[in-house]
């Protein structure tokens, strides 16, 4: 981030607070943010501190203090989304951006939130997971009127319980969602909590889905399953963030889901426990470890782990098309197929159509086919090996033991020592391959070992 | 409920029951029910009481005892459904209903099911989740013969462990689930349980999804995702009765989910535990706080909560489409669109089209569209403060401090204290939220705070 | 599996091991495997004995020892697939095989592993789950290049901990995946650990799914989510070996799930308990008992179960439709209607029609339909009472108390005790339904009982 933009950030958030001091009567002003970078997080007041938490591509809202009551503005409105550059989605946010900013507060503060609807159609704001009196559960119809276009409506809670929390509309919700609206809300806790451990790190990634045909900005709305863009935070890969830890780090990701499908969220190299959901912390016997751990729609997990593997880790979906950006899916396989007959007719549909594919898809990461404007490759980011074939909902963790303290700057890509690395083979070992070995089992095997086939039949008929 | 109607229920009971003393070796006559009202409890016998559940939308079905044994039958047979006022379904069902009557015993209780097939195919019955004798496990083809049309088959077995069960066929499964045939069983523990606890109500609440064409009244069998109608036992919001409770009860919901998908089921304003899934109670250790669990097909979660909050609280599916009802899915993004070119070509394809959606959806919940005949609005349900745009999975917990031991009736919509709902902003704060706080922070904040973005970097480079 | 058979495998696998002691320096030879039944287990080393698992219709890898380190060659190419008898897929695996062949090793053992790429496109190998060097972690682009076709790489590292683990390409993963290209690794633990148990029986399935039109062999590549081959290690019932176990046997089943969607795995007549995922063993208080558990993609799951009830148990994704084969999932209800007019027009699309499912869908299990060549039937697989009306992910556990210690043959079909299977209602009750009832209430119940509708209302108003 530029020195520039750090300046005015820190101006906006000052601006904000000292506007508390001068028009209390008056609606705040909404601190609006347009830029798709990673944001430094918001340092605490001094009197209850905490860890602030990074939004991986977005940022965390400014409040002003107005009699003991932090005050934040929501404003609801179209954005435009870069998901990755080269293409910008039009979709619809808070502040500027979609997701929205998130909310970062302490357990027993009082929360006021102005939310405004700058959107052509009526909205409402609901609290996702939160304890509050039913009348600000922001149910449209249920709990009050809808929010019409140019109103603003008061909400005010005092935030009880800690956690991580969202807070999206409750009304029309099929398309609002599908437009982009929702962010994150944390809770520290204010005090020290048996189930909660200070994290060194701690990441909020929501995840969200989208329908944008190749060439378009705007998202289908009625689209239930056949989603093309699966992203973190509104970006697709190679247009997220890394998340940069120092080797040792205590890691918090908390994600949470808002598309229309299970996420099955995967690290690479480590062990994660949930240690909290929407609904509050785990219990500590309640924990397991996991690599994988799936994160149904509505729902908020906080993954924990220590980052003591340095490397460049994957952190993905793993549905292998949620690693993709758009295309269709109903492309006809081509591997084995004389592309000739075929290519004249899918010509006579798709113009420009090239033969691909016959040899898998991996040449897509390279080939310079001509695509419609405003258009996310299906797959791609260059790596320090070539292409990772990736694209949607994928990032690295970059641990670093060398990582200075209070610098999280993405250090680039990770340099492997000798010896460490998958080598191609050309008719020798590689030299590390001899280097002691680490954490060896201690019980030595012999030279030659034999196995054989255990001596009995498991195989079973076929047909029963 | 009508006095009318509890009567003939009684009086079908006691017919039931009554008929035991007569004809011992006849077939028990089946007690048919064909009305969708949330039927009054079962009381159970003196001797082994329990606190019966509440079928939402549904009832559950008398027994006659014979030497000793429970006596049970169910028909398997053509129902019309009616998913919601104004939209009638044909599917197939037992005694009358789609679901089937809820089967509850008491652990230890030996049940014998007749099980009689009025459709024009062989069916056989599951019962899923339990220890049985192999034989009993009604797998046609592998453990029994199928029942033939018109034929009828004896289950019997002791209701060994207590818990939460389905029963389905297990015969042309594919086809005879989406056509609605799936029902509950519920066994309660004959004693004091350690991981049971008393639930002061106690609901059931099978998830089964449609796909009917709007305008037809008939599933498709073959759909394996695009299901247009989510339900709660069959039926669709506003259809769905609301569960009441009183403010302090323990609320026990047992959902199972025989649909093609994960549904996971949300709550506002409360959090509750998974206290039992169809393979048992869970230890106490292993629970945890949600507001969103999910609940994979197959699966039976007993969710657990205090209803500690007063108000109107919904309780869904939080995937945004299957709080929805049938419409098409494909249609294109009107948002920002000039209609007058799109509606002329959408009208060639679809008669008596017109423009919408270029402002959102929410004006569908209003609008006075022309729409086929037997056809539930895609959303709707008016609430106190307008449309609720919701359909398909979704009801709404009341929870009441004044409501009367034993009365369970709706209580009409929540009346909001003053001061705890959000209000239009109009350039003054509302009187109340200058009200005492509850649970405020024991540290005073500063009447000024500052937030400062945190003077380290932590954007990352976009692309790495 | 015939003898020669057999020889032939222990042949293979004396063969590879001895070629170790004379060509220390060349690549070890890789054991190729062209059959689909499910191989022996592979007999450990006496060094550390463990109890080799059973790969359902697949067989585990020979290794090599060459100066303390276990080398395993794996040779990605295309493969021939008997899904099932009479339906070949042609897809990409590893040693003649998809899915490869399982990896047993020991907690501590050093590894090296081969991979031989003999496919026509790039391709990479992660070993998922496992603690190694970020450079050994198989991402290609990020942590190596990619391995190119004729290419050999060389993987390296310690089995660090014990458990349940997978592999599979990093490189155009959907494409990849999508043909078959993944396979089993399980690490035993080098002593006894607190969370791991002895298992007297231990299978592994892995979940593919595939799209194959019928009368074609090469799955489509870019499906999201409309697979028609739903398979326990690229087979499909009844072309699926059962699991055949003892009596009172502790059963451990390691199940993977590399498709595009959860598959919620479901045994009949016991409960499990999940014991460990790819992240580690589960703590005992955190776990609960299950008949149904949720695997989502990019997780492994270990059921374990006693196997205390005798019979023959379903075991099988919940998901009716992942128990069907091949066909069209678009076709409209045929129930109730009059085919004559229907047929005619669907003639025209699909030449040799004939109406069916006008009854159910139960006669296509039956019916002599003209289907193409090299397809598998939608639904089938005799059972000792005709036709099961199942396919894709389904399998059985016979349980038998009379299996001979060391013979898991399969012992045929279950024979059902008198007096504990279902029959046909003749007018009077069964012989043995009078026989004395095991573990029935202490409590015992009037003759006649009399249930009542508890006298309070719930039914809410439909509409609230």
């Amino acid at each position: 981030m530029s020195n520039t933009r750090r300046q005015f950030m820190l101006g906006s958030a000052v601006a904000a607070a000292s506007v508390s001091k001068v028009a209390m009567a008056a609606l705040p002003e909404p601190v609006i943010q347009t830029r798709p970078d990673t944001m430094d997080p918001l340092v605490p007041d001094t009197g209850r501190p905490y860890n602030p938490v990074v939004t991986l591509n977005g940022w965390t809202l400014p409040w002003r203090m107005h009699n003991g009551v932090k005050e934040f503005h929501l404003v609801a409105e179209p954005v435009v989304r870069e998901m990755t550059p080269g293409f910008k989605a039009r979709l619809w946010g808070y502040n500027g951006q979609s997701p929205g900013p998130t909310i970062e507060v302490v357990e027993g503060d009082r929360v006021r939130i102005f939310v405004t609807n700058r959107l052509p159609e009526r909205t409402s704001m609901h609290w996702h997971g939160q304890r509050l009196p039913n009348g600000m559960d922001g149910v449209s119809g249920l709990t009050q009127p809808a929010i019409e276009p140019g109103k603003t409506f008061v909400y005010e809670f005092v935030a009880r319980r800690p956690g991580t929390f969202m807070y999206h509309p409750h009304a029309d919700e099929m398309t609002q969602m599908a437009m982009g609206m929702m962010g994150f809300w944390v809770t520290h806790p204010k005090a020290k909590h048996p189930l909660i451990d200070a994290a060194d790190r701690d990441f909020c990634i929501l995840l969200n889905a989208y329908d944008i045909e190749p060439g378009a900005a705007t998202p289908k709305v009625m689209t239930m399953l056949d989603f093309n863009l699966w992203t973190f935070n509104s970006r697709i890969f190679p247009g997220i963030s890394p998340m940069v830890v120092r080797r040792g780090d205590r890691v918090r990701i908390r994600v949470g889901n808002l598309t229309m499908t299970n996420h099955p969220m995967h690290i690479h190299g480590h062990e994660f426990t949930v240690t909290g959901t929407d609904g509050g912390p785990t219990p500590r016997a309640a924990r397991w470890p996991e690599v994988t751990t799936d994160i149904a729609v509505g729902q908020m997990r906080q993954l924990e782990f220590i980052a003591d593997e340095e490397g460049d880790w994957s952190f993905h979906c793993h549905k292998s098309h949620h690693t993709m950006n758009a295309m269709g899916h109903d492309v006809p396989t081509m591997i084995g197929v004389d592309h000739r007959d075929v290519v004249k007719k899918i010509t006579q549909v798709v113009p420009d159509y090239m033969a691909m594919g016959d040899r898998g898809m991996a040449d897509m990461a390279d080939m310079q086919m001509p695509i419609p404007e405003n258009t996310a490759r299906m797959m791609g980011g260059d790596g320090p090996f070539g292409s990772l074939e990736m694209g949607g909902m994928f990032t690295v963790v970059k641990v670093r033991r060398d990582q200075k303290v209070g610098d999280y700057r993405d250090p680039g890509w990770y340099r492997h020592p000798a010896g460490t690395q998958a080598y191609e083979w050309t008719g020798a070992l590689a030299e590390p391959a001899r280097a002691p070995m680490p954490k060896a089992s201690a019980t030595p095997s012999p030279e030659v070992e034999v196995q054989v086939r255990k001596p009995m039949d498991h195989s079973g008929h076929a047909g029963h």
